[in-house]
Order: C-alpha cells, then sequence, then structure tokens
C-alpha cells in the first residue's frame, strides 16, 4: 500500500510556481495576483483565506484581501466584484463561501468575469469543462487529477466509482475522469444517496472516489483489493484527546481500509492541501493569459 | 415489450405548443420566432433544417432562414450571428452543423448569446446543466428524458449506462439521469470506446442509452431482460430493396434485442423525432422569457 501525499505535492507544486514566478519577474512579466473577497467573521472562513493568502506569500504571488461586513448589501457585494473584474492589476480572484444567507451565493458568482474566475465555478468554466474544451478547473477535482498524474497511476480503461454528485466535485471529477485525457478515458460510474447496492459497485472500482461528507462512510469491505481510495471528506469527529474536543477524518474508514488499498490518500494531508496548489495553478494561468 | 414511440410523442408535444402558442396570441403576447443559420448546399443539413422550418408553421411560430454560402468567410458569418443575438424580434436561434472547414465551429457556438441558444450548446448552457442550473439544454438528451417522463418509466436508484461521452449526447445525458430530479436519481455508468468488459456493464443497466455511432453494436447478450434501451444512433447502412439502395439504422440490433428489452426506442421514429419538439420547446421558453 502506498500513501498518496498530497500536503507533499502541494508543497512541490507551489515550489515550481514560485520558479515559474521568479523566472517571470526576471523577464520584465507581471506578478501574479490574486484577490479574496470575504463577507462576515466565519472563523473557518477566516482561516481558509488565511492559508490561501500564506500560499500566494510564498510563491511570491501578490494578494488582496477584500473584507466586507456580514450585513452587506447583496448589491453592494456584487459591486466588490465587479470592481475585482474591472481591475486590471488582479488577475484572478474568489468569493469564500458560504455567503450570509441574504446574499444569493449563485448570483455573486455569475457575476465574477469568466478569465478572473480561478475557483471555477462560474457556469462558463463549468460548462467548457463539460465540453472537454480549456478553463479554469475548480480546485479539488483537478487536484485529484494532478495526483493521479504525479503519482503514475494508469486511469485509462478502468473503472472509476464517484460517491457524490455535487456541482463542485462529484460532477466534475465524473467529466474529468471519464474525458479522452490522460489521466482520464476511466469507465465513470456516479454514485450518490439514491443508489442501490452501494457497496456492489464500490467493490468493482479500480479508482473509488469518496465525496459525501460521511466520516467513516466507506469501510474496508467496500474496497477492492489494490484499489486506488481517494478520499475528499474532511468531517469534525469528537475526540476527547484532542485539546479542540475534536479532530478532521475523511469519508474513508482509513485505518481498516489502507490494509486493501493500492493506493490510499489520507485525511489530513491528501486532497486538501492540493486544492490550493491547484488554484495558485489557476491563478498562473490567468495571469499569463491576461 | 413496449415500444417508445418518439414520432408520436413529438407530435404530441407539438400539439401543445401549438395550444401554448395560440393562448398567448390570444393573450397580445408575440409569437416565438426562431431564426436558423445555414451555410452551403449540404443536402443532409439543408433536409435537417428544412424539417424545422416546417415544425415551426406547424406549432403557429415565425421562422426566418439565413442562407450563407460555402464560402463566407469566419467574420461574416459571425456577424450574421451577432445581427441575429441583436435583433428583438428572434428569440431564439441556430446554427446548424456541420460548418465547413475554414470556420471554427466552437468560436461561431461560443458567438450566440446564451438566451438565444436554442441547440443548448453555448458554454454557458452547458455550464448551467453541469451545475443544475435552469437553461437550454441539449435537444437529443432532453428528448430522451421527456421520453422517459411521458412513459411513466421509473429510473430514480436504477442503474443507468451511457455508451458515449459526446459533448452533446453522452455527457448531458449522464448528467441528467444521475442529477436528483424526476426523471433523474439513476445511479449512471459512462461507458466508452476505452471501456474494458462493455457487455458485462450494459448486462447490468436498468436503462441503456446508446449513443456510439455504429450500426447494431448493441446486441441482444449485451441487454438485460426488461431493460429500457433507448438507441441515440442515426446511421446509414446498404439495403438494395430501397430505392436510394440504403436505410437508416440505430446503434441497437433493434429486431433480436427487442425479444428482451422491456421498453425499446425504435430507429427511426425514437429519439430522433424528439429532437425536433425539443428545440420548439426551448424557443418557446425563449420567447417567454425574451
Amino acid at each position: 500500500m502506498q500513501i498518496i501525499d498530497g500536503k507533499a505535492t502541494s508543497l512541490v507544486i507551489q515550489q515550481e510556481i514560485k520558479e515559474l514566478v521568479e523566472q517571470r519577474i526576471a523577464q520584465g512579466q507581471k506578478r501574479p495576483h490574486l484577490a479574496a473577497i470575504i463577507v462576515g467573521d466565519n472563523p473557518a472562513s477566516r482561516a481558509y483565506v488565511g492559508h490561501k493568502i500564506k500560499a500566494c506569500e510564498r510563491v511570491g504571488f501578490q494578494s488582496t484581501l477584500v473584507e466586507c461586513s456580514d450585513n452587506i448589501q447583496e448589491s453592494e457585494l456584487l459591486a466588490e466584484v465587479e470592481a475585482l473584474n474591472q481591475d486590471d492589476a488582479i488577475d484572478g480572484f474568489i468569493v469564500q463561501l458560504p455567503l450570509p444567507d441574504h446574499i444569493d451565493e449563485q448570483k455573486v458568482l455569475e457575476a465574477v468575469t469568466p478569465t478572473k474566475d480561478v475557483d471555477g465555478f462560474h457556469p462558463v468554466n463549468a460548462g467548457r469543462l463539460s465540453l472537454g474544451l480549456p478553463g479554469f478547473q475548480p480546485a479539488t477535482p483537478a487536484g485529484i487529477i494532478e495526483l493521479l498524474k504525479r503519482y503514475g497511476i494508469e486511469t485509462s480503461g478502468k473503472h472509476a466509482v464517484i460517491i457524490g454528485r455535487s456541482a463542485i466535485v462529484g460532477t466534475p471529477m465524473t467529466l474529468l475522469l471519464s474525458r479522452n485525457a490522460q489521466p482520464g478515458n476511466c469507465t465513470v460510474t456516479m454514485c450518490h444517496s439514491r443508489t442501490q447496492n452501494l457497496a456492489e459497485i464500490t467493490r468493482s472500482a479500480d479508482i473509488l472516489v469518496a465525496a459525501i461528507g460521511r466520516a467513516h462512510f466507506v469501510t474496508k469491505d467496500m474496497v477492492k483489493p489494490g484499489a486506488i481510495v481517494i478520499d475528499v471528506g474532511i468531517n469534525r469527529i469528537p475526540d476527547p484527546s484532542k485539546k479542540s474536543g475534536a479532530r478532521l477524518t475523511g469519508d474513508v474508514d482509513y485505518d481498516a481500509v489502507a490494509e486493501v488499498a493500492g493506493h490510499i490518500t489520507p485525511v489530513p494531508g491528501g486532497v486538501g492541501p492540493m486544492t490550493i496548489a491547484m488554484l495558485l495553478r489557476n491563478t498562473l494561468d490567468a495571469s499569463a493569459s491576461s
């Protein structure tokens, strides 16, 4: 069994990006610039955005944080988005989710100009992915593709089973693994809450992607020996041994599944750290084409 | 075994649309107006467009045919598209494919304003479908969903197997059948040329959609008894008994598969006629929201 080390891979990619940025600067090109809009004081959101800003510093990007109060009006937030759309200094930007209930999240995401949409959440980018055209891909599925590539995992003709059909993970993952590319060319089965005989299907998976959001949902008996197991879940479960009284765990019952899997991603340290690397890569691409 | 009669269903839908148009006219609303751009003299393209124009007449739509010569420059064609985008009298329009080799087809399709893109080929509409948002859906998969609905076929929790991963059939079909909707909620397996053990997978299908483009590819031994078999293929094969020396046939070996299938769509008269009904429905929707 081999552990797929997303944390180490993410750092390697960030180092590569840093070197590319230095080359570009040496050639007189512009330093990539990522902006993030954050609304309110949600501690988790603040932590996520903080990680992204720090990663920008690490790779030599410029970064801008636009902080908005919890009671910002939708129209005001849309004006902030439009300001970033218009600002030639900004290559790409994200709107940290979730947004407060009084704001139409979809409306805000669709206001981001697609060429700066480095989260890949705009319908144009979702559509370009679906049509097999170049565009910004959402960080989580793109990070999984990158892990498969860097670990030299053969995917062509393999059976990939995706548990979860969300717009930002399960659905784009299905599209990326099925398309005629390397990695890709999998036969893909998309499973979800209505799926019958789930364990029977997952047992036929050469590549199993768990993106359900339920701690330890994938048990050892659901996994074919030798399978590649990718765990997208980040679930908080009680753990009295921790100061916070809780710890993070994935959708996969890691210790038991690791006994049968060929490759497996841990949580934390698997898919999670790759999302930041993919966000930076999208920003680098946005900068190159702006 | 029940034959799914797409021809009859298409005519029922066209009658429904006709009645809606008459109601709208009676209420002083605008008559829906579909335009089609055709480039060159390809007989098949001319026939397809002719069918669409005739269908418009049947349901009381206005229609406009924009004819361009085979040697039109890309920029001139883009100008024609832009003229239709700007024309408030036109609710929706299509650019009949294929286009001559010297024209970038994707560029032309992306020039169509998404709110008039009644073929559902623009990345915005592909993205909205992928994200589960309302938008114009491509006619073939939308027509199949409509057949499943009108024949009262339960899809929730069923295993759907799609053979083919094209941008206009296989991929959107996968997305529509997997999403949380009725029809929908299928576990979906997407197969293609790289799929191994295809027959084993298709034999597990409760719903089998064949969109490969190879005559009689799906044989009886590939189909589970009682399965719903949807044949998207339109293949021309030699037939000395016909005046033209050829006839149309599907991707399914119909006569043999019909012996085991629970429901089956014939070719011709199955999925094909539904595409016109869906194009008209999209145009009606475009007209209502314009």
